[in-house]
């Protein structure tokens, strides 16, 4: 059981700035994530655009962003488990909360955050004869790629049209011993860069592709030893030890919809923007998964609402103790790592 | 008179950071501040010091930050009053304002936004006899360095022990054509760095010091042309022709807490975060100045509230148009001077 102050379910930009805000306050926090990194709609969605709404940043790409948030917070050492989704929740006598994942991995904490954006990712499917049967752990089908190094010296079959198809080709051509990229079209939809060197890689045999195509079956009895692959009306078959669909990513609010959270227009609501708690005391909501009158689903919101949520959870489990407001600029900040950051001291000194 | 959508008093992060938001929504802004440059707090108080709370950013210099803020918000043009306070407000029949700076700058505008953070900063005074008489515009004594080049080719007399006093000995010693730093002590207390650089620039003659020693009557019958100083109990005449003395500022919520405004505890009382209106509709107040229950005094809680009033204001101006929100990465941004930021777009290109 992983015990801690603060369960954050989400590590999207707004649960990342949680841990910091957390740590000021010396409470730790643990980041459960359904995908296998940290940074959201970031990190999945649209890592290499640029942001122009972020204060301070005249510009910040969506993957240096998180990058810095994750060096912001490290000094306050959250624990992570990714790859797996929250999915149930007991609220246990003494009020604490024990938010458990797909994978049955529990988490025991005081407080819960829910900064689940729009959702848990969920991959959208090909319609496939025996896709249940192959999409179990190990048996061939991925849907997202967790951990390159699984592919390293592997055969992979990769299927779509867009950046993700795209990039991890580009990706997995140093990584696998055989890539091959299926699409029903000719034509890719991405970045100018990753199409280019698509093409390039394609030149050089680095890269197998198959256009228009589609991958209409497996063979295999233990895991995929093959796919079948239409081609302009005409079937082949390609010998393969690994197949990734990759069409795009739908956010389902999930099982976090059946939690007893007042629910509205797929978020929860919380309480009028006062600590962003929701109708059960000790659960918190924030960020793009929560509304209230006037909320905005931007990222710079996120990060206001994860600041009050810290001060609400601090009171709620130091009562009555009085808190106050320390800048870090004169504290300075002390890390759970035993760093300390701080300005530059003035002296006093004489000048003679 | 100058016209503009939204009035801001202050340009701290806060009202800064509304210009850019305003922007995404087609508004215009003009800014009045009482500092003879934009930044509130940052410049003012500690232009130098990382702040390391701003999100996304592990650290960051107070000043830099400021010139992040103004570099982003460049493109919507926002007009500047500074120097002036804001006096005086009026609101008209037809629900627009006009707010008046005690130097009789007139503003109009639909909406004002009060990010006055911890009040307009009085220095803190000298008591000395005719100051009064010599304080008056171009007699001599100046508690703000607006204009450098005011100073070229003058000399300069500045007491203090702080930071300010070294800086700006620092500063106008390569400008003025003497300069004269007067403190009560021998220990100064500052930056490591300029305290070392003040005593360099002393040992090379270029600023003289007079400690422990201080100014304590002016001589001239139009304007200064000395001042009198008390050294060690002796007394000595130092000609000169602008006497600054840095002593250190004190926000003071000032003529705006007579505005009709609920006032609480020193600050203005908004409705309960919904988008941060007083209780005069059009008047908002945003960042350090305002208060609500759970209210932090943080960069980051300002930003959210700037972003949150504009959109009000949007609604205020636009009665009855449905407002959808943008998201920067996929709209790019349109500068009121004809720039425009966007994405690098996906391109749809086959690959052969
Ligand atoms: C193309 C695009 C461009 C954008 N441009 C901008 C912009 O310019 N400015 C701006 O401010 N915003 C922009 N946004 C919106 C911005 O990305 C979101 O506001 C932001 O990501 C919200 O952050 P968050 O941390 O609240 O949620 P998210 O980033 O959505 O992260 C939520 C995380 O929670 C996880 N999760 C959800 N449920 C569960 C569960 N049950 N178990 C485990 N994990 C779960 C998800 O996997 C996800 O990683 C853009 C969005 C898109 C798609
Ligand atoms: C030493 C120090 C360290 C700090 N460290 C941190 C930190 O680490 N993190 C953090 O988040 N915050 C920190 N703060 C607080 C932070 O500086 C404030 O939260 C921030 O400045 C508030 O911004 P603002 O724009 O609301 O107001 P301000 O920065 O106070 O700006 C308000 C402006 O309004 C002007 N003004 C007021 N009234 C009038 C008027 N009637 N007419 C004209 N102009 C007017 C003032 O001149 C001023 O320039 C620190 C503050 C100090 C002093």
């Amino acid at each position: 059981m992983i015990e801690t102050d603060i369960v954050i379910i989400g590590a999207g930009p707004t649960g990342l700035f949680a841990v910091f805000e957390a740590g000021l306050l010396k409470l730790k926090c643990h980041i459960i994530d359904g995908l296998p990194q940290p940074g959201g709609q970031l990190t999945e969605l649209y890592p290499k655009k640029p942001i122009f709404d972020i204060p301070g940043y005249p510009s910040v790409g969506a993957g240096e962003l998180i990058d810095n948030l994750m060096e912001q917070i490290k000094q306050f050492q959250p624990g992570f488990t990714l790859g797996e989704i929250a999915e149930k929740i007991d609220k246990l006598d003494d009020g604490t909360f024990i938010v458990t994942t797909n994978k049955g991995t529990a988490h025991k904490a005081k407080a819960v955050a829910i900064a689940g954006g729009l959702g848990s990712f969920e991959p959208r499917k090909p319609i496939l004869k025996d896709l249940e049967f192959y999409e179990q752990e190990d048996r061939g089908v991925e849907y997202f790629v967790k951990d390159p190094e699984k592919f390293r010296g592997k055969k992979v079959v990769i299927s779509g049209g867009g950046d993700s198809a795209l990039d991890w080709s580009i990706f997995l051509s140093n990584v696998a011993s055989e890539v091959t990229l299926v699409h029903r079209r000719n034509e890719f939809r991405g970045a100018l860069d990753s199409v280019e060197k698509v093409q390039e890689l394609k030149s050089a045999g680095k890269i197998k592709m198959i256009t228009p195509g589609e991958v209409i079956g497996f063979k295999g009895s233990e895991r995929i030893e093959s796919v079948d692959i239409e081609v302009n009306g005409a079937r082949m078959n390609v010998v393969t030890d690994y197949f990734i669909p990759l069409f795009g990513l739908t956010p389902k609010l999930g099982p976090i919809a059946n939690w007893g959270l007042e629910i509205e227009k797929n978020a929860i609501k919380v309480n009028n923007a006062l600590d962003y708690q929701t109708n059960i005391e000790g659960i918190y909501a924030i960020g793009d998964v929560n509304t209230y009158p006037g909320k905005l689903k931007l990222i710079l919101c996120g990060f206001h609402e994860a600041t009050l949520m810290c001060q609400s959870v601090y009171n709620r489990i130091n009562p009555g103790k009085k808190y106050v407001l320390k800048y870090t600029t004169v504290s300075g900040i002390d890390g759970f790592d035993g760093s300390r950051k701080e300005a530059e001291k003035a002296v006093v000194k004489s000048i003679d």
